[in-house]
């Protein structure tokens, strides 16, 4: 196939007349898909099916002794802190221990920050005017809102193949109102790129002019691979050690959960800091909580006790996902090489396909799809705001779709990729 | 037994000297027990056994269709909504259910209040100088904690046997600045007093200088009762009707929460207020989280489907505390009764017993119990900032030791009570 942009005006109208047939082909199948978010599949959650089993012939103690059901414990039982420290490469003292949804703890954590200030702010963020958050585009729409919420300005970074455009996070941290960063280290949300150790390094060591400046290190997709092959399965080195080494000890929060492991919003979530952080934190959430739900925590210690448990686990995912991502890209490479008009990258784990459009055609291509009963995430979600300058990103997420609808719905959003893309170039002619 | 402040310095001597000599045999038994916190018994925690045995041949769907192991449904699955419904007397739609703690449900009302306003304020309450916050007193240590941190003055309000003492309400509400109270109407803690209708109504109705006013409405022992008998089981009307019946229905969130029914901060919590408030809640939680663990609520509804079958669980958990807290007044009975030093209200529901020993010796009561190897709570815990300006209140938590811990801890108090009374009427002599 050539370039769109090299073909001639007639050699466009024949492909567009193509394509207009093949629109109609999809209008007359009254198709209705959605592709819209990274939830896992029920397949794929009843693998967990049997996560409280184990719960009938225990003793509810755990291994400090504590009666699970009753109160207490408030940080988390000690397995739980072990299980993610593991999986961090961290250690327990560092992990505190919440419900399902670490977005939860992400906003809490904010929350205290915009009350009360960290240990080391002159006084709450909420008290900072002009206060701004760096936000790597394009990234997840949760987090964005949570900082929209709290009234920071966000302020978008490129994103690129190796993580955050360094060089221009470091010149905008010199800014004392820039006061964090949101970061999906390990595939991210939507691209699947990885961040690489020198990009770490970075971000551990960087001169900013806040001293209260944190990240908050989104370590979701940590074990979220789609090979079983090492050398394909990715990873980050620890944050909080390159914080420390760097003299830059309180830096980062660091958040994970179960989410897709076990139950989605009804797994474990935690979050990893160091010492002076998680006592200036437990400060307040000792007074938030009497903590979480500890029977949660047990029953997934029972079913998934260490590293290697949930990496078992995870290949069975992935052998799910696998597939469904492969199909993905294989349709997008065959409707759509050569055509030089959407380009993408093959992630080897996470939860998501990203696609960069024609510029200027996101939401013309989001709505065609819609038009034909296939839905996408909205054409600018992954970026502040909605706002998505170059309207190019779309977020494809092809986990809860069976086989069949990811073929028919990844075939329409490349049939009206391309026919969106002609219509620009047409204008431009 | 005559009262000890009629007794001459003689007969007051021969009395100390039998204390004396009592507290010297329990020195003897190096005891070792724990009367501080109420807590429920292994006994009853394990009525709760088998919570999840119902998920395993399950079919892990809501009955509104939503598959309870994946995202989604940020409110609580409907079940949910409609048990938290049925026992509170409201509609499901005023329900929102959280995750095991309602005290992290009421410190995120509070910092929402704080940073974001509430639907009907001028502006957030952290910009509000010299903000207070009503407190009936004696009450729950966690629920002051909470205003504290957030900068409430906290202004105390006496506790009648039918709720605190609205003439005095009715007058510091006046000030714009005091913009809420708690309230634990049903079996407050510690007295186990309830709220008459009147003072319900009282409340609802009351004129407040602040139109932002809230109560928060803590009916956390609504269903927990210590006799089975119909006209011992205290009850208190919809606090929610209340309000929107005198025009004021935006007044009130009311907490519950079954840790004390299944599992202790492992069980569901909810909150239920009006429409107004909801969605102006909602504009945040919406944000906060992808929502509460729904496997734990589904866990629980097929386990407690409504009202009848929770009403079947607490019978049981009475069957285990009413001979505590028999117990535990039988011996205050037979060792105080005449002395005038000690006074107590027979509680029918709830988890404390609430003693007022002699004015001024409290806390020594507290360490003389302490020193003899019997733990209660800190006295003064029960009062804003931990200051009994009496130094008289002491809170008894009879629900988790055993039947004979709890017949030689409450001797030691009475004996140390009676002793610290001496104590202190000598002084004066």
């Amino acid at each position: 196939m050539k370039a769109y942009t090299q073909m001639s005006a007639e050699e466009l109208r024949s492909e567009k007349q193509d394509l207009l047939k093949r629109i109609d082909e999809f209008k007359a199948m009254n198709l209705a898909l959605d592709m819209t978010r990274g939830k896992p599949s029920p397949e794929q959650l009843a693998l967990s099916n049997d996560l409280f089993e184990g719960l009938k012939d225990s003793s509810f103690k755990s291994k400090s002794g504590a009666d699970v059901r009753n109160y207490g414990v408030p940080d988390g039982i000690v397995e739980a802190r072990e299980l993610f420290a593991e999986v961090l490469g961290t250690d327990k003292d560092n992990i505190y221990i919440g419900n399902g949804s670490s977005l939860n703890l992400m906003f809490d954590a904010l929350m205290r920050a915009y009350v009360f200030g960290e240990h080391d702010s002159e006084k709450p963020w909420g008290q900072i005017e002009n206060r701004k958050w760096l936000c790597p585009v394009p990234g997840y729409d949760r987090h964005f809102k949570v900082t929209e919420t709290l009234g920071f300005e966000l302020i978008t970074v490129p994103l690129k193949e190796d993580g955050p455009d360094m060089d221009i996070v470091e010149d905008l941290v010199k800014d004392p109102t820039v006061l964090g960063m949101w970061s999906v280290p390990c595939y991210t949300n939507p691209d699947g790129y990885v961040y690489s150790e020198e990009v770490c390094r970075r971000l551990a060591s960087m001169k900013t002019g806040a001293k209260d400046f944190r990240i908050f290190w989104d370590n979701a997709y940590c074990v979220h691979h789609l090979y079983d092959e090492p050398e394909k399965q990715e990873s980050i080195p620890d944050i909080l050690s390159l914080c420390k080494e760097a003299g830059n000890a309180s830096r980062v929060y660091e958040f994970s959960s179960t989410s897709k492991i076990t139950f989605a919003g009804a797994g474990l979530s935690c979050f990893a800091t160091n010492e002076e952080n998680m006592k200036h934190s437990k400060k307040y959430t000792s007074v938030q909580t009497i903590g979480a739900n500890k029977i949660n925590q047990y029953a997934h210690i029972l079913y998934m006790p260490d590293l290697a448990a949930m990496k078992k686990q995870m290949s069975k995912h992935a052998a799910f996902l696998r597939p469904k991502f492969e199909l993905t890209l294989s349709i997008m490479d065959k409707e759509l090489n050569g055509t030089d008009t959407v380009k993408w990258h093959k992630p080897n784990g996470g939860y998501f396909i990203s696609a960069y459009v024609f510029p200027g055609t996101a939401k013309a291509t989001v709505a065609k799809c819609k038009e034909l009963g296939v839905a996408f995430t909205p054409a600018g979600a992954t970026y502040p705001y909605g706002n998505d300058p170059d309207d190019s990103n779309i977020r494809i997420a092809p986990s809860f779709p069976s086989l069949a609808d990811i073929e028919k719905a990844v075939e329409v959003f490349c049939v009206c990729a391309k026919l969106t893309a002609i219509e620009k170039i047409e204008e431009a002619l």
